[in-house]
């Protein structure tokens, strides 16, 4: 048997996992439904630190729960106004003080390289949970989890990415995932949020077939997998310039019409207006399934790190 | 052995409940003292999803606690402005997303129709703690368990109710459990403040005996339980009407002279000034026993959702 | 063997404590490394309610993962801004209130008294974390195990206390412990801000040696301890005066070159410039173990409390 890669592992950036630590990890998250229901106990000495410096729901409740289902502990805080953080502590050293509570720190922040950081100067696992424009590792797993339990394969899929793919770090988090596949990308975007430079560098260098455009009618039909994001209105110049990308990238039933039966919709959420309400009825929409598998992930992950399974 | 008509169950509004069901319900709370203090695991698997979109302490904590008690998980927030849905994601995106980390979910919004919507989308049980001005159907089951375990019945008595009997969601969730018992209602308010008309109607469906009025110290004596709410400075045209009539409803020791002694004076908290301080040392006073109450019922109520006991 | 001095007991102030009473905690604190790495369900009935109304990072986690380190749950709250207490109630009311689902009540308070108060109109055991300038009395027991762990004595020792010794209220607190011990104190502090006329008497009525002085680096090479505090510049009448008292206070390692190799640097946290970030690295340093030691000793505190080892 391999041994656990990710055993007292730091979570920063996806591209710190090679294809053989993906596959193990999926094979691992494909077990814990049954665990969810049934409930654990495997983590019940662990405590896990939860820091959220930056808004969120989804992913503080998703590793909470993740944690709770395992037996363990959450402690932590996401009212950061109120916090010591406010009297004028740096970060470092109240992460040095959780670290003397916890056994795994999971942190957000809008700084970019806060959990690299983090890991640097703590001595416990130090988890991603979304550091500003660069990194959301865990959300880019849960993403490959979906495909992966949802089409059964990875390879041979033509996957589109649609929306902000200059800011958005569930992008470049995604993408040093999907070149181990034998995947062709269509990259979708208004001209001026293409893919960034170190992304089509990285494209390139592992020869992953790849074709950026605008329109997102054409390629439709062709997709297997089209994964939706959320534009950000403060990057335009312009309101007009604005609303005539967003109108191009409001997914709705009509727009999938000529869709393959298996399509799978995706998108990280919270959508704003990317997606019409009249696709979520549709087969192909999965992307409240994806929580979920977000929440599964999580379980393997936290698992894997504390070497309990 | 009767079937738990609780099993799986929305708790949306007291109306939706039979006079079997409460009974029910108030049979099992009753067992739930001993429980919360050996400590119970039944619900040791289960994740209890909080979401609090409006303030609140008692009600947040006292899920919280009966949870944990059970043995349960308790995940969500109450710092709204710090989530997603500050975002722009719809409440229904949200409860979707939480839905995928939780097996039941409990909800407290100021818009009405709130937690009937979420049981509506959404397929684990859901639980109303509280409607805009509408419903509190755990508050209610909570009143109507300390009139019963305070005074061993329900039957034969007359309940009087003072404050806003129009804007109060306690009052209007509370009338469609006591028309199940033969009581005699006594509906203490200003002019302003008058019972609904909805509830006048259900009233006198049933053919409950009530009387409306404006006076308190007049009917005092005639009461077996005393049932004050709080009214609303908003709901008035000028201040100085709102001082008289605040004037009458400030329950002292001296008001309560006559009454009887086994009179129970409840108050669904918080209270401002409706009830003076010197009334909190009377045999009477039992509104800081309700919250015990509260929480006791609260377990039973998860525990039968879940078919735990 | 003696009898729990703590069962059923409230922290309210250190004076409340006799030598024997520190003795028996600190030998108990010394034994919880080793549960709060295999785990304890010790606690695991009992619910701690934690009200923060000040903010707090560090205080409120460690009594968090102190409480779950052991088994037990907690609620609470510490966005006081959304709670009841925001609609009008009184803390006297919800405290009453939170006392019906808890077994132990952790309070925090900027009102002086607060925690006394709260001892007194509750049954449940009351621990204070922090009221006001006045006490904050696990603080002290946690700094007073630093000193026992690190230097295995606390008789013989000199300890130079420096900053803001009048309204600091880490300082009023450490004192009463002290002075149980056969310890040399130095008082570094500038002359607006030395320590209070009634912490004086009571090390004179002990028979304590101290000596209050304005400068640090002459006192240094004499010292076994060094604590450190935070001066806050508020209480200074002009920026410039605080900006030279500043000067003198900031611990740096050059400041350090004479020192003790034994010496201990110890600070309550949060620092915001006392101690320089190159005293970190030094040997001298244990501000960063303290935060470790706070939590072993609320383990402690919480496990004797309800008598659980």
């Amino acid at each position: 048997m391999m041994p656990n890669p990710f055993s007292n592992r730091d979570i920063i950036s996806t591209l710190d996992f090679s294809k053989v630590d993906i596959e193990y990890l999926l094979e691992v998250a494909g077990r814990m439904e049954d665990i969810a229901r049934q409930g654990s106990r495997v983590l019940a000495n662990k405590i896990l630190a939860s820091i959220f410096l930056e808004p969120s729901t989804r992913t503080r409740l998703s590793f909470d729960a993740a944690m709770k289902h395992l037996g363990g502990q959450v402690i932590g805080f996401s009212d950061w106004d109120k916090s010591s953080l406010k009297k004028g502590e740096t970060l470092s050293d109240t992460l040095k003080v959780v670290q003397g509570y916890s056994d795994i720190l999971v942190i957000r922040s809008e700084w970019e390289g806060a959990a690299r950081y983090a890991s640097e100067i703590l001595d416990i696992p130090v988890i991603n949970a979304g550091s500003g424009a660069q990194e959301h590792p865990t959300q880019s797993f849960l993403d490959l989890m979906t495909i992966q339990r949802e089409r059964h394969r990875l390879d041979g899929l033509t996957v589109g990415i649609c929306g902000d793919l200059t800011y958005g770090r569930t992008v470049h988090s995604l993408l040093p995932l999907l070149v181990n596949y034998d995947v062709k990308l269509k990259l979708i975007s208004p001209q001026q949020l293409k893919v960034r430079r170190e992304d089509k560098m990285l494209l390139e260098s592992k020869n992953v077939s790849f074709e950026e455009m605008e329109a997102i009618d054409t390629v439709i039909p062709s997709l297997d997998v089209l994964y939706m994001t959320r534009i950000q209105r403060e990057r335009f110049r312009s309101e007009e310039e604005f609303l005539r990308v967003k109108g191009y990238y409001v997914l709705t039933s009509s727009l999938l019409k000529n869709a393959r039966k298996e399509l799978l919709v995706m998108h990280p959420l919270p959508r704003i207006n990317e997606i019409d309400p009249s696709v979520d009825v549709l087969p192909q929409a999965v992307y409240f399934k994806q929580p979920r598998y977000g929440m599964l992930l999580r379980m393997a992950l936290l698992g894997l790190i504390f070497d309990a399974f």
